[in-house]
């Protein structure tokens, strides 16, 4: 098969990972004879320092022509704690979110059995935790109408939401609860907000067409709470674009793995992969980052975009065998060696 | 001192642990002679049944009317999942504080060292939690404009804050942390929302006022991740209504208290005192409920709202006592004798 994969590595540490995950996805084509053409691009901090703009249209025109991406983690310090500078890494993002029409962020939260001491929580609050969040990605506050009023003293932003935006997200969530347990959660503040009356009504209009799919509605702050305390509890849920960026973060600490969290975004035009930890620019250019997060993202790549089990599947075994013989960077390396980003990307590949 | 204070137990179990604080407060006053004039008022479902509406104007004038409101708990499950009821008792809360002017909400939470194993959450990694999160609790998109377009097909919500608002609540903020460790986190999504971003200049303009506090900035992402993970890094935080609705509830998770944690609304004409938990309809009219949150929200009021310090020092450590004894209900008996709401109420009164 041949897979055309734009390459957006981005900021601090995505250089380093993403290359890792480029030599296990080189070698997986080597194996099962397909042929990756990838081409780069530029986007984040990097990109501003470039051409000015975190996510030039020549960017762009390489992501739409790509069946799927691979990104790293954008975002630099100098561009941080300054909400009034006027280009900002993050709103690259945010625009290749929208111009590919990336509507929907898939967040899995899992446990490794031999990480699970790692996490915060007690080990038998967490075991058997596998749960999925759902967030939309290109509508909401995001994305609505925003600005100042009474001379700079009165800010406001909108939170919009359509009927179709609803469905296509909640379209997503059921289908996925169909190859799973059959459990959808719609998470919202219907208490509070007309938008969230609006996701909840279409949602329950949904269920009809899903007769099998048990969905229960909780508001996010009890979810908030129930997220640490019992997490085991949720598999697939479905929210909006600001709470899902609240609720996605906190599930990521849950299971104390999350420096190997994988995410993919689907989108209407192509769809992007990329793992859940941010650019970590403290350990840029030092070899020290953990790149199992990126790999496991390739992963879900060669599984969602390309429908590549068997190749992802071998990734995912990999990956858990490098776990197993303790060979990883130093975040998870504990009293025993700690090994380079790169050779644990050269120790994957040639165990592909 | 003549203390004049409206009582609104609400629903569900907010009637026991009403009772409970109030023979605690009664004796109180006796011992240190004052004289309390109680004036109880109808809110929540219970409202909405006698008289239909959440917040009638008598329990409004009754509220105007007192140096200070004890509340219960309010919500019922018929009114649950439904949001399209034309009345609902949150809506009576929402009129409440806005009606009262109750700007702050101030969460604080701490751990019981006889209680800190049933979090979920490592001992380890919340020892020494003591932070405090001060909720705007009358702006934002609780108040915005909100409504329908397109035939019911399109919903939004606006997030409005001024200048004014804002300050209001950081300088609450600042005050508070220049008597505790003068560490002030200021908690937004200024990479996304314009109101954010007047909330972040706001706090830094303030900044030069009290050159003692180190204030920090953080996304409330990066918040939801760090509050589970290192919950003791935080002191004061300051923080919008949502996210504050979502933190608060996510912090009050992790002390393993939840039951035991009060809370105060600062207001301009007057301050409510509450449990954090809910109306807990399972539990309703079992005499089973925790009544301890409400006792040491009783004790925050004595401070806050009356400055009688000793008095709320005095209710605090009969608490403690209660809990090194074993006094307590079914919820934190373990396998011990559980007391009965009522008995921890008269045990609590007894050793006062
Ligand atoms: C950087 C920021 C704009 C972004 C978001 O809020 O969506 C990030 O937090 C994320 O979740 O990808
Ligand atoms: C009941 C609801 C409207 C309310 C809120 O969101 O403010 C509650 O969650 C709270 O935090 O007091």
């Amino acid at each position: 098969m041949k897979l055309n994969i734009a390459l957006l590595a981005g900021d601090g540490i995505g250089p380093e990972v993403i290359d890792q995950a480029v030599k296990v996805c080189n070698a997986v084509a080597k194996k099962f004879d397909h042929e990756i053409n990838w081409t780069s691009a530029l986007t984040g901090a990097c990109a501003i320092d470039a051409v000015g703009e975190p996510y030039p249209d020549s960017t762009h025109e390489v992501c739409m022509a790509a069946d799927a991406i691979l990104f790293g983690a954008i975002g630099d310090p100098k561009y941080d704690n300054d909400p009034k500078a006027p280009i900002r890494p993050e709103q690259g993002l945010l625009k290749m979110r929208k111009k590919l029409g990336l509507f929907a962020n898939v967040r899995p939260t899992f446990t490794f059995p031999s990480l699970i001491d790692n996490s915060p929580l007690k080990r038998e609050r967490i075991e058997g935790t596998d749960l999925i969040i759902l967030r939309e990605l290109t509508g909401g506050i995001y994305f609505g109408e925003r600005g100042r009023k009474d001379n700079g003293n009165t800010a406001f932003d909108t939170c919009t939401y359509t009927r179709d935006e609803i469905i296509r997200l909640a379209k997503l969530g059921f289908e996925m609860a169909m190859t799973r347990s059959k459990k959808l959660c719609c998470v919202d503040k219907a208490n509070v907000l007309e938008s969230s009356r609006l996701w909840r009504e279409t949602v329950q209009d949904m269920e009809k067409d899903y007769p099998e799919v048990t969905v229960s509605y909780e508001f996010v702050d009890a979810v908030a709470m129930r997220l640490v305390q019992w997490p085991s509890t949720y598999d697939v849920m479905i929210t909006e674009n600001l709470f899902g960026d609240i609720l996605t973060d906190e599930a990521s600490v849950i299971s104390g793995s999350m420096g190997l969290m994988p995410s993919a975004s689907i989108g209407l035009h192509t769809s992007l992969f990329e793992p859940i930890h941010g650019s970590y620019p403290q350990a840029a250019g030092k070899d020290i980052a953990n790149p199992l997060a990126t790999v496991l993202s390739a992963a879900m790549m060669f599984e969602d975009a390309f429908g590549l089990k068997d190749e992802a599947e071998l990734i995912r075994e990999v990956v858990n065998k490098s776990l197993a013989e303790g060979i990883v960077t130093e975040d998870l390396s504990g009293k025993n060696k700690a090994y380079k980003t790169s050779e644990v990307g050269d120790w994957l590949a040639k165990n592909i």
